[in-house]
């Protein structure tokens, strides 16, 4: 067990930014709202898998929406406690833990936003050990956990209780069209799930990952070490490219922020491009000439994760511009995403790319993501 | 308080068509559906709003989406029932009465099919005295009811309940966004009211007026009396054209039947044309020529009747064609509908009609819609 301190925030911030991959909503707006309730005098708990009864109810908390609306459209504040306790009003019983739906992004600090309005702990622990950018892409939905029922608030006090869907793809579709008739950004408290469940299927110590990405990033920074290698060190990742982006083509569309990028390589990647495409989250980098993708380095459900090469600082998809300087990475996705399960909601085929076929980055035992 | 027999659903279904101004839904397949119930020993008892006590919990059942769809995708039959028990499920207490949220159409046999398989009675009433095609066009809000909370359902098992939306309007949008999501057809239940809000707000005794217009037209056909008058004089209506329609435009957009019909006239009529604008119901009636409207004739609140000429049978918005040879009625709103608060809410202006002022046609008392 934990207390969240504003030094952990900024360390979270950073590490979930690349575990991010590009979307699950720009960290750092999350970090300052965060910061602000620390100061306040709100404490947030993280408590690991192991500390919570097995017969207790657990919620994901987390945002739902486009990262390119994110950063213009502020939260209110109280959205992740009005949709904790929406799902608390429908099941008339108290919520007893809360959990990560997925670690990147402002989705790792969401959590704890919502923790520390309600009291309650937040898991060492999270549903994709990344970022995705639809909610049935989940160890837990895609291990037979019921998606409902789920809550979906805005910041104007809208509250909708999805009592049953069929699936988590129907839930997906109706929360995302809600999402978008609410202005494209909208908070989400789902499922309800004993001790058992999360101890089952998520992935574990997640949390504290992107505290001890974040805490290399800046200790490299600190020492002028190279931020790259510590990133990998932790992660078990390898580097792909080190470029310049030359291409951005990113449209808010259907709720999602979708676009490419293309990156010219420089140092030992000159004379090469790097090709990547995005749903809020990176899914597919080829290496290719100019304006042709041709080999695939990585895919979905690995991690493509892009960082600014001097800095480590993760770029995610609505930070996207010309000229910056970038280098990306392959991290391992956590074997939760690699059992045939996972893999016919989370690899390339079901991001519509069904030529692309998923070859598993190696990976050291015990080392990077759970 | 009455026992609902085959005969009663033929002329409800041919009322409601007419009270629906060409919209509700399809009565005939709410007619075919409820008869079936009845057949297999179900019962459907109507009550006038005096026999409800003023604590009784009511709730209204209706269809959403559009008619163009209602037609070609059969429900499932057990929708109204689980709308209601969603709602019920959410407040936690049992629901006493059912109520029309309008009166127009297969909405106004969609309580009673409610009625019938819950076993609750369905009130003399309904929130329109007619049908509107967007929720937020009802008595009971625009004078202060609670819109929320709401049940949706659709014929695959989705349940959606809003719990809390800030007003009318956006539980409208929202809906309507879903309703699109679940095929453009859904069923709701919704708000939760007491006896003394539907007595206070309410219009009265729409079901059995449905069922005296239906009357009167079967008694005019049986004995080859001028159907169209009897339907005047049981509605306080005017006949306002007659005469063949010649162009229809209809699209199926944003969850409604939307368009325009031309009708071309004959006998006095002859060498004028009718113009009507329809979203679901119809809206505005003009007189001109071939291709211009010009002289307003009647329009929403007040009630524009599509019906055939020979028989009296009501012409929905999905059955307008070419060739149809028509008589236009108009009949008299009720009062509720002609308040400032109201037409603010139904009024032409809210339709997206500024241009045309409301003149509210000449209405007896004790006659028509209450």
């Amino acid at each position: 067990m934990w207390s969240v301190t504003p030094d952990d925030l900024e360390s979270i911030a950073i590490g979930a930014g690349i575990l991010g991959t590009g979307g699950g909503g720009n960290p750092y707006l999350g970090q300052q709202h965060m910061a602000r309730l620390l100061n306040q005098g709100y404490r947030a708990t993280v408590i690991s898998l192991d500390e919570i009864a097995d017969d207790a109810l657990v919620t994901e908390v987390s945002g739902m929406g486009a990262p390119t609306v994110g950063v213009e459209k502020l939260p209110r504040g109280d959205e992740p406690r009005w949709a904790v306790e929406a799902l608390e009003q429908f099941i008339g019983r108290p919520i007893e833990a809360l959990v990560c739906a997925e670690v990147g992004g402002v989705n790792s600090i969401t959590p704890l936003v919502a923790g520390a309005l309600t009291g309650k702990p937040v898991l060492d622990a999270d549903g994709m050990g990344r970022a995705f950018p639809e909610l049935q892409m989940s160890t837990h939905f895609f291990n037979g956990v019921p998606c409902t029922p789920a809550a979906l608030v805005d910041e104007k006090g809208n509250r909708i209780v999805f009592a049953h869907t069929v699936d988590a793809f129907t839930l997906e579709r109706f929360a995302r069209d809600l999402c978008v008739a609410m202005g494209c950004i909208a908070e989400l408290a789902m499922p309800v799930m004993t001790g058992r469940q999360v101890k089952a299927h998520s992935v574990r110590n997640t949390l504290s990952l992107a505290k001890r990405i974040g805490d290399a990033v800046r200790a490299a920074r600190a020492t002028k070490a190279p931020v790259v290698d510590a990133v990998l060190a932790v992660t078990g990742g390898v580097a792909l490219f080190s470029g310049k982006l030359v291409d951005v083509q990113r449209q808010t569309r259907g709720g999602f922020a979708r676009g490419q990028l293309v990156a010219e390589g420089s140092g030992a990647d000159r004379g090469t491009w790097l090709h990547i495409a995005f749903q809020n989250e990176n899914l597919v980098a080829w290496r290719g000439s100019r304006h042709t993708p041709e080999e695939v380095l990585a895919s979905v459900p690995d991690l493509i994760c892009v960082v600014e090469s001097d800095s480590g600082e993760p770029i995610t998809t609505e930070q996207l511009r010309y000229g910056l300087r970038v280098t990306v990475l392959a991290v391992p996705c956590s074997d939760k995403l690699r059992t045939p399960q996972a893999l016919a909601v989370v690899g390339p085929a079901a991001f519509g790319y069904p030529d692309v076929p998923y070859v598993p980055l190696p990976k050291q035992p015990g080392q990077g993501i759970d």
